[in-house]
Order: C-alpha cells, then structure tokens, then sequence
C-alpha cells in the first residue's frame, strides 16, 4: 500500500485560503468520503464517508425513536396526479424532479415521479390509515434518498440524489403540531451542537425562503468557515392544508370530521459538507470525537522491533474495551505518511507508541485539531485520560467554530452599508425588513447585494424602526448571507 | 381505540387451509405489517414491518461487518450505456427496469434506469478506485431499494420495489471470491436457521435458473406452510466476466495488469414473506422470539382495580433490564381483544397479571405458538424464567418448520410418478437430472408439472443413473417444486 499512497501524498490539497471550493473538493477525494458516479451530480458514498453518515443515522434515529417516532419505507415513486394534489408543492418541486416514462418495454400511461421529498406519499397513506383522534398523533419517519434534478451539483453540498430522513408527523391539533415541529428543529440543533461540534442560528424563513406547501418553515443555519451559510435542517409546519388537499380526516373528540394538522422535518448528507467546511483545515478533515468513525489511530514506532506491536495492539485492546473507537495502523509504511494519512481522514487523536515509550510505560499522543504532541502514562488511567482527551477536542472544535460564528456577524441599517459588507466582509448580515408579503425589498438585497434571507431569529434585538430597502416600517429582524 | 379495533377485529382473517393466498394477504394487513400505496406494485411498509425488518437489517449488518464488509451508498440510477455493458447481463434485467427520461423540464439525452441490481455501478467505481492487490479485497455492501417492473405483485413476495442489502466484492483469485461467495451463503442459511427459525436447503442454481451474467448462482430455499418454495438468498460467482467487460484491473504480485474476480450476495423484503408463510397460524403472525420487534406483551387484567398497572409496569421493568424487548398494554379494551390483538401480531409470549396473580405473586403467561397457559413466578427468578420460555419457542418454531420441510420431500425416478407428485402432493421433488446444457429436460419438467428447479443440493447421493426426461446419463440430483 505504501508505494501507492505515498505517491498520491505527493499531491498536496489546495490550501483553504487560497481555493476554498477546490479544498473543499480535495478533502472529499483524499479523505475518501466519496467519489463521482457515471450519473451527471449523483455520487457515491464510500466506506469511510458512509460510516460517517450512519454514526449520525444512529446518534439521530435514536432521538427520534426516544421522542416516540417511528420508522416507516414509504414507495420511492410518486403518480403526477398525487403529486399535483397540492398547488403549491407541486410549484415548487415539478420543475425540478426525474420522471419514470416507461416501466420494462411499456410506455406508463400516467408519468411517475422519483420523490423528491415524500409528503404525497404520506398524506396518501394517512387518509387510508387514519379514521379517530384516537389513531393521533402518526409520528413517523423514514430514511431514505430523494432525487432533484440539479444544474450545478458538488459532493454532499447539492447532488442530483441525496440521502435523509424525513420525518412527517399528523396531529390532533395546530398546537400540537406547532409544538412538533419546534421540538425537532431543537432536536437538529442540539445535534449539531452536542455531536458535530456546530453551532447553529435557530429562526424562521421568511415567506419567501419557504418550503414550498407550508405555512411556515423553521431552519437553523450553520456558518462555514470561509462565512458562507449552510442551512442545516428544516422543520415545517404545515396547518391542515395538505389534509385538505389529499382528504385525510379523522372523527374528532365531538365525533365530529375534522382534517389532522401536519408537520415535516428533514437532515439530509449535506451536514456531512457542514463538517467538511467548518471544522477542516489545510492538512485535511477534522472530525468531532462524538461522530468520528475513528476515534484514535494507533501507529507504532520501529513496528520491526520485537515487542512494539504487540504493545500497540494492547493498547488498543484497552481502549475499545473502553467503548473508544480505535484502529491499529500496521500498514507497510512510514509512521510519517501514516501520519498525514490520518490527519487527511480527520482523526481527532493520534497514539504514537515505539520502543522508548514502551520503556517509559508511556505512548505520544497528538491532537487532530493542533497543540504540541504530548506523553499520556500507559497504565490503568489510559482510557481515562484519552477520553478526557476526546472531550476536550470535542469542546476546542466546537468553541473555534462559535468564534468563527461570531466573529463573522454584521450589522447594517441603511444599504449602502449593508452592499459594503456584503462585497467585503464574508458573513451574516443583520437588517431590518419591512412586512414585505411580494418580496421586493428582499429581491432587492439578492439583486444589489448578491445575498438571501437565512432566518428570522428566533433571538435578536431590532436594530431599527425602518425597512433597510423601502423605509416603511420595520417587521422583523432578518439574518442575510451568501449561501451553499 | 377499543370500539374502532373491535370492529377491525370482528372481521375474521381467512383460514390458511382455506385459501392461503388470502390468508397472507389478511395478515400482512391486518398485522399491520404494510399497506398498498398510490403506485402499482410498490408497497408502503409500516412501522410494524418496519422493526421487523430494522432487526433483519441489523443482525445481517452486524454479521457482514464481522467479517469484514464495508458499507457504501451507490447511485439508484444506471445510464443505460453503462447497463449495457455485460450483454447477458443486460438481457436479464432490461425488459423490467424503469426507465426515467425526463429530469425537470428536459428530455435526457440519454435514458438512465433506475437500479434493478447494482453490479455494474459497483464495477463502475472500481474502475476508478482500484489500482493495485494491495486495494483488494473489496469487500463491500449496501443497504437500499431497487425496481422490477413486475407484472404481478404481492407485498413483500414480489414487489415492484424492493428493499434488500446487496453485496459486492471483488479478490485477487477466483479462489478467494469463490471462498466468499459460499462464505455468504452460509451466512444466509445460518441467519435464517438461528435468527428466523427458517431451515433452508442449500444448493447452487441450474444453468437455467442462474443470475444473468453471472458464472454461478448458489441459494437457499425455504419451504413454505403450504409446501411451495420461496428462494431465501442467493449468492453469485461472476468470475472474471464483469471485469472484463468494465475494465476492472489491477496490477498483480507480478505487476502485471490482472482482472479481479467478483461476487454478489443479497437477501431481501421478501424474507418477511417467507417468516409470514412458514411460521403463522389462522390466529394470525407467529414470529420467532430472536426477531420479534415485540417479545412479551403484558396484558393487565382488571386494570382498574388498584395496584394492578403498577404491578405490570413493574414487570416491564423488571424484563426491559434483562435485555427482553417488552411492551405493557395499556390501551382503552377488553383484555380478551388484547388477547388477540397481540396474537394477530405474532408476539411470541403473552403475560397476564392482574389482582389475584399480585396476591399470590404470580403471573400468568401464554406462548404464541402454543399449548396451555402456564404460571411463572413474578420474583427475582422471573427475567430468567421468561428468557428461557423465549428460547423454547423459538426452538419450538424451528422444529415444526424443520418437520414440515422433511415430511414433504418426494423422490421422483420417472415422469409419471414425477407429475403425479407435483399435482397432488405440495412439497419439494428430487429428481435426476442430465448435463441438459439446453435445459430441454428442465423446461420439459415446467412444461408437465409446472414446477421449477429449486437448487442442486450440496448433500444429498444420487438416485437414479439416467435423466428422468431424456433417460440419458444423469448429472445431478435436483429439487424441483412449485415457487413464489
């Protein structure tokens, strides 16, 4: 393996300074998260990128599972005619969807659809499912792929097809329902925070960033390294009117027909590209110990020498007794390019052990994210000491990407100001906006200063009576940025 | 939920000696299990069928990493020059693919199918990943769903959709990928046997019945309540053939440029079928305990009557700590409704309690597949107690399936005999066979009895000298039956 891989070491990645898209592109491949397909935007998700996306599958699904959800595998087909129940949604997604025209050597006389999120297919199966409040609330989810047809597609960030969970809950009641759709958006930012080491803005879209057929969509936005925003999760809130639409109803309390109240949530593998683009840097991935898929790489030191593999294995057999997830690098190849190798992948800590340590009854240990390499004793506080280790990694990535969050947040009140920033400081721009239902005045900041609307915070202060564009009163306060 | 359930319950599933089509089609709607969707063939799997198949998935997944498998994430789109490239391959599976031709608002230039089986993304890929042996083996899988446009569907059975894992590897030697594919095979076999209580024969498919493109397809077939077969898993040898034909090379210990040697291995959805028609009953689903989403139900008697819930709850406790997967049912019914509620879905042990039982610290516990209700001591001996009732019925399940699948095994050593068994006793046939490289003799048994080969088994001595149709030197011994 050695030959091989060195010479593709040989090729360094793109520092993140100087082509952020291009470094972004090079962790993907070096790292090995995942490769290009014969299919124009779909990609394929390799071993080490799909064991990324399951620890986050698991940490998810088991939250959902806690709170009462359950899973379900919903067709991956839509007719047209269930997609065009509901106006809106069918707006937004027809242009933007593949279709099946023909099944074996037969012509399908009505079009199929592959989903491109599934609320037809779920409205579908609640109006032949559901008949008294006493089937409320459905609280269920699947994972899953959906296919949107992209011009302009990049790894994890935007793919013709991408990986999800959508969950998709009905309720007794708006409050309910409101209430659902408010604790999973917690639930993606909790996530985000305690497992990926990412903090998140938590608002409102505005009207014109909704999704399309809810009443309201709630998001929380990520900033990346280079200030671009990332939105990272979606939770919408969808009042009765997809129940109209597709005629699911149920006997309520009064024994009276009455339509459920819905709500839908999605996180999809561009959080993966979230991780990429906040925590990263110029020697490759950097991955948070809480969803890393290894946690601690093992290399030894002079492996020829009697006694060191042997100490390296035991080692490691110490820690995954621990519950760490460790590997022992016994590849034909110098510690040196093990080393970078293992940087490229991201892992948070490095375990180096050779003849003098083992001597010393110590190991060398180096910290993904920085800082000089330091001795840990090898003796019964081992797996102690390399989790506390993991927890302060944990806590240094997370406290350098809310500096990053920050640091990076400007205010404008009038527009010149708020072009200025746009053009030369990468970031979120606070503004006040007017009630502005047809849009002008944030069309307008997309025109004149090349951003959109991020959220409604649900936290922030008005920094003005005026809209920034039109002068009128001012409704909310509004988050812009530049966005992936 | 009582009135609405009783009435669902009033209605009788139909006797599996009556009609046994019917009688699966009641259970998979009245267990819950999956529903009809808006699209053809395609079914909605509900969140019952769905924990069903989470631990199908996760025992196999665990199993597969084990020894070593990766799981990756392939494109659901093949285009169709990449189909194209292994011609019997291509032969097999383009009359039932689903073709899109359409993304967004433009025709594509090229029409792309949506995945039947992976084996060529997965050549794809490796085209462009593997260099060296030193890159091999790979040996991965993938969780997912592919699409046959079928004529005729069943849930689970045959579904234009469905769900699987399908696994791919690649090795240096033909000896190596031959090691694997019969490696997975066991895999299979020992699955269903331990986990499903499902015995299979083992066996390699005829010519006739092999997998397109691939040099050897082994199998095993289950037998279901009413004597038909149902093909559990395969596994397949492709030698070198794909490899050729997409260019798969590699350069070897000699460095020179070789062609890996490949298999594939998939178990599917359809296994839920097969635990559905091998274990269930006229009261409904009888799954093993190993599978079961749901272990014990506690049933509390007299729940109104004081101390009674408190007493089941604490039981749930006692059980949930010792790893059993329990549920207290607490809804709003007649404990008789209950009753059959949880045998419909098959949850293999039943535990009554209620006040007398608290007196004389006792519950009351009814197996699923069977035998008078029995009495288990409600004290720190009970998790035991249960664990061990657990164990019996599954053992129980497999001994009856084992009995069924013996007691309807015929010899056959000429055509007369042959078709007399094939109409008027269901069950598996051997019979000899000739080399038969055109499969007359095989389409001829079709032709008379309406019965396929099953598998040429791994044991099982010759009984005749010539071929039952042709009377030619035999070959091989093989099962013969009718099959969903």
């Amino acid at each position: 393996m050695a030959d091989k891989k060195d010479n593709r070491l040989l090729e360094e990645i793109t520092p993140r300074d100087v082509d952020f898209a291009q470094w972004y592109t090079d962790i993907v491949k070096k790292a090995e998260l995942a490769d290009y397909s014969g299919i124009k935007g779909c990609m394929v998700v390799r071993p080490y990128g799909c064991a990324l996306w399951e620890n986050i599958h698991n940490a998810l699904d088991a939250r959902f599972k806690e709170l009462g959800h359950e899973n379900v595998m919903m067709p991956m087909f839509i007719p047209e005619s269930l997609l065009n129940k509901e106006k809106d949604h069918v707006e937004g997604f027809a242009p933007e969807v593949a279709w099946v025209t023909r099944g074996g050597s037969e012509e399908l006389q009505e079009p199929i659809c592959v989903r491109p999120t599934s609320e037809t297919l779920f409205c579908d199966h609640y109006s032949r499912t559901v008949q008294s409040y006493r089937d409320l609330p459905k609280l269920y989810n699947q994972w899953c792929s959906v296919v949107r047809w992209e011009k302009t597609t990049r790894p994890f960030l935007r793919t013709t097809e991408f990986f999800w969970q959508e969950g998709h809950t009905i309720h007794e009641t708006p409050e309910e329902a409101m209430e659902e759709t408010l604790r999973m958006l917690d639930v993606y930012a909790d996530f985000c925070r305690d497992r990926l080491a990412i903090p998140v803005l938590k608002g409102q879209k505005t009207d014109k960033e909704k999704f399309a057929g809810a009443v309201s969509t709630f998001t929380i936005e990520a900033m990346m390294h280079d200030g671009k925003a990332l939105q990272s999760g979606t939770s919408h809130y969808f009042g009765d009117g997809f129940s109209r639409a597709f005629d699911v109803t149920f006997a309520d309390r009064n024994n009276k027909l009455a339509y459920p109240h819905q709500t839908s949530w999605g996180m999809s593998t561009r959080i993966i590209g979230a991780i990429i683009m906040v925590h990263g840097d110029d020697r490759g991935l950097v991955l948070p110990p809480m969803i890393a898929p290894v946690q601690v790489a093992i290399v030894p030191v002079a492996s020829h020498k009697e006694g060191v593999l042997d100490a390296a294995r035991a080692l490691a057999a110490k820690l995954k007794a621990a519950g760490i997830r460790v590997t022992v690098d016994e590849r034909e190849a110098s510690p040196g390019w093990k080393f970078a190798e293992h940087e490229m992948r991201g892992v948070p800590l490095r375990i180096e052990i050779g003849p003098r340590d083992i001597e010393n009854g110590v190991c060398m240990a180096a910290k993904r994210n920085g800082g000089d390499k330091f001795t840990i004793a090898n003796d019964d506080s081992l797996a102690e000491s390399v989790k506390k280790v993991l927890t302060d990694v944990q806590s240094e990535l997370y406290a350098a990407a809310l500096e990053n969050l920050n640091s990076h947040i400007y205010e404008a009140t009038d527009l010149e100001t708020f072009k200025d920033i746009a053009e030369n400081k990468p970031g979120f721009i606070k503004a006040m906006l007017c009630e502005n239902h047809a849009h002008e005045c944030e069309d307008k900041l997309k025109e004149v200063a090349g951003v959109t609307s991020r959220c409604i915070p649900f936290e922030g202060e008005p920094i003005a009576d005026t809209c920034i564009v039109c002068g009128k009163k001012a409704k909310n306060l509004v988050y812009f940025g530049k966005a992936y």
